[in-house]
């Protein structure tokens, strides 16, 4: 077995917060390779959670298991479940709209509630605010490890009744696509958009064609602008911007070496829609 | 053996300080599996560093190594030691104070100095400033990898010459429970107090019953209100506040998806105090 | 085979990329030992990428496969290569500048191109933005399992065509010792300089000892005074500055428990300058 292990959550990695669940992993199984997504998603931002793991899922061997905590919930009647891929990955999260951008972009094929009565840890009853480390972790090392099946977690669910948070509509016009900022390239401040290549495709673009692009907030124009379609941020001078192709086939801008978030006060969500058109 | 050693330090991952200590330990023994509890603690701050290691080394697999270097008294004459807990971990640090929390709530059984003519990385003798690469990671390294026992490291300390801090004081009178604001929960800025829950179950408290807490700065009362107390953050309405037990069984102040330090301007250390108590 | 991979990049632990790096690396082969260095570094900043490199690597066992991303080129014709350092290290990287502290002060004994079309991940050949994941995770991860060896990774490059950065120029004179503020100890805001101890070793110093310090931006004075040459911060009071041997064994300035950086506004880079006099 891989016995690989992925953490994710919002708990930064300034407490022992982390090192409590790595911890606690290491004590069902000390074979278990734990490594980290991010501890860095904005608090309480499930929507962030969900595309983080859209964004890596599928980079990592099959049977991996991701333990994602963005859980301002806890100790709510939310689910705690344990979810399968179609690839073969394996996500312990609670129900709260974490599995979001897999279900949609990746497929959920099953999904399981956690019976907290077999698998959490003892003596913790009387914690109700560190399911990370009391029922995630512990259950994710026992699913990595081998010393349960995805069958042993617990009931299986209706997929029907999977919590999804809206993700942004894409649309195709004659010669414009248009779809939402969904997120950014946080270091860059690069913005990526929902809208996948296979929709701006249908527009025959050239690299090194330029492009007319419009950033919306709730219908409102923030920035309307003729763009460069480069390959990458080279293809454009340093401080100026490009549009491109981001590393998951959506497009995406930025400016070369600079911030364009920053620098036009784009911000990201369903409120904030990007269209690029054609020229005539 | 396990082979686990864990790092703890106030250097940041942001250079290559933490990279060199790991690359000494793997250059000891390339089998040992080394993990972060915490780069990010405050310069300087030994109190932080204490009270990180109890809230972790105890989910951690007996036997496991942690090293910790916040050491502003690098090149003085504090003593380079090795602590065991009662729980059967191996505490590499400075003794400046870093073992307090866990010699007063989880028991060290025994210390010993590290023999630095023995146990220093060869010709490093004159670098006076990062003993944390020179001595203590590979120190720490040897032990977790077994080609050191602990009895190797050095003579043996008299535990009463430990280094500690003052800690806070607790305190139960008929109708309140009072103690000192320790810490913060920092991402979600809840404020961790050092009441354990079971002085505040003399109060005999059910959950929904709404107590009277009072916080002051050196005596100066500074927020003075009646909470709920719950189970968790859900318990009350989003922005609501929350007395809880928090992961550690103390008592615990939170905003459901707020943050209670910002909003209500509290600080931590022995000088914060915070009061519980039943309302008539 | 001891199959470690070292990671350093400017993408920050924030969002998926480090994640999706790992993973594609696991892919290769799980039973990879996969390590941070950092992933901090300054955006686009290439000099700290090469400073870093060099403050840590030869702390790692012989064989450790380094892969560096600090790529505000990728897309352009900068080349993708995998050096070999002296002392028997791969660092796996666009060739911009990030090897020119190693080819400086270690060593680089030889350097090939990778060849894209045979170590570049199936199917990414329309993603142009994130060779780190695509190519150098990928071709570090088989060089580190030994899936290829060096002589696979393509075609050997003529080392006088190593991209070099400027780096600093130090200066003996006969009572004083010169260099520049290569980078920060950053979390502490000590100086680095580029002066080796063995030029400074020529003024015959003495623990205890006075010296006057001048730093200069581009030749303008900005701090001139005189500091105690001290093994370690605690050689002086809290507060008080020191002049210092750092770890790597170059001339550091400090305040002890205090940022000299920022106390005093010093930057780092060619243009500020520090010169260390012995007093008449």
């Amino acid at each position: 077995m891989k016995k690989l292990l992925v953490l994710q959550s919002d708990f930064g990695y300034v407490d022992g917060a982390v090192a409590a669940m790595i911890g606690v992993a290491l004590g069902v199984d000390d074979e278990l390779k734990v490594f980290d997504l991010s501890h860095d998603i904005t608090p309480f931002n499930i929507y962030e959670a969900s595309y983080r793991l859209f964004q890596t899922v599928e980079y990592w061997p099959e049977g991996t298991v991701f333990v994602s905590i963005i859980d301002p919930g806890v100790g709510s009647e939310r689910k705690s479940v344990v979810a399968l891929t179609s690839g073969g990955h394996y996500i312990v999260t609670p129900d709260n709209g974490t599995l979001s951008h897999l279900a949609t972009h990746v497929g959920i094929v099953a999904m399981r509630e956690i019976n907290e009565v077999e698998h959490r840890r003892k003596n913790t009853e009387a914690s109700y605010t560190f399911h990370g480390r009391d029922v995630y972790a512990f259950t994710g090392a026992k699913l990595a490890s081998g010393q349960i099946k995805f069958e042993d977690v617990g009931e299986a669910l209706d997929l029907n009744c999977l919590v999804k948070l809206e993700l942004p509509n894409n649309e195709i016009k004659e010669n414009t696509v248009a779809g939402s900022i969904e997120i950014l390239d946080i270091r860059f401040g690069s913005l990526w958009s929902s809208i996948p290549l296979i929709n701006f495709q249908r527009l025959d673009p050239k690299h090194g064609e330029v492009f007319n692009i419009k950033i919306a907030e709730k219908g409102a124009i923030k920035v309307d602008m003729d763009i460069k379609y480069g390959r990458s941020f080279a293809d454009v001078n340093i401080g100026e911007p490009v549009l491109y192709v981001n590393s998951l086939y959506r497009l995406a801008l930025a400016l070369n070496q600079g911030d364009f978030s920053k620098t036009f006060k784009i911000e990201t969500g369903l409120d904030w829609t990007l269209s690029v058109s054609r020229k005539n």
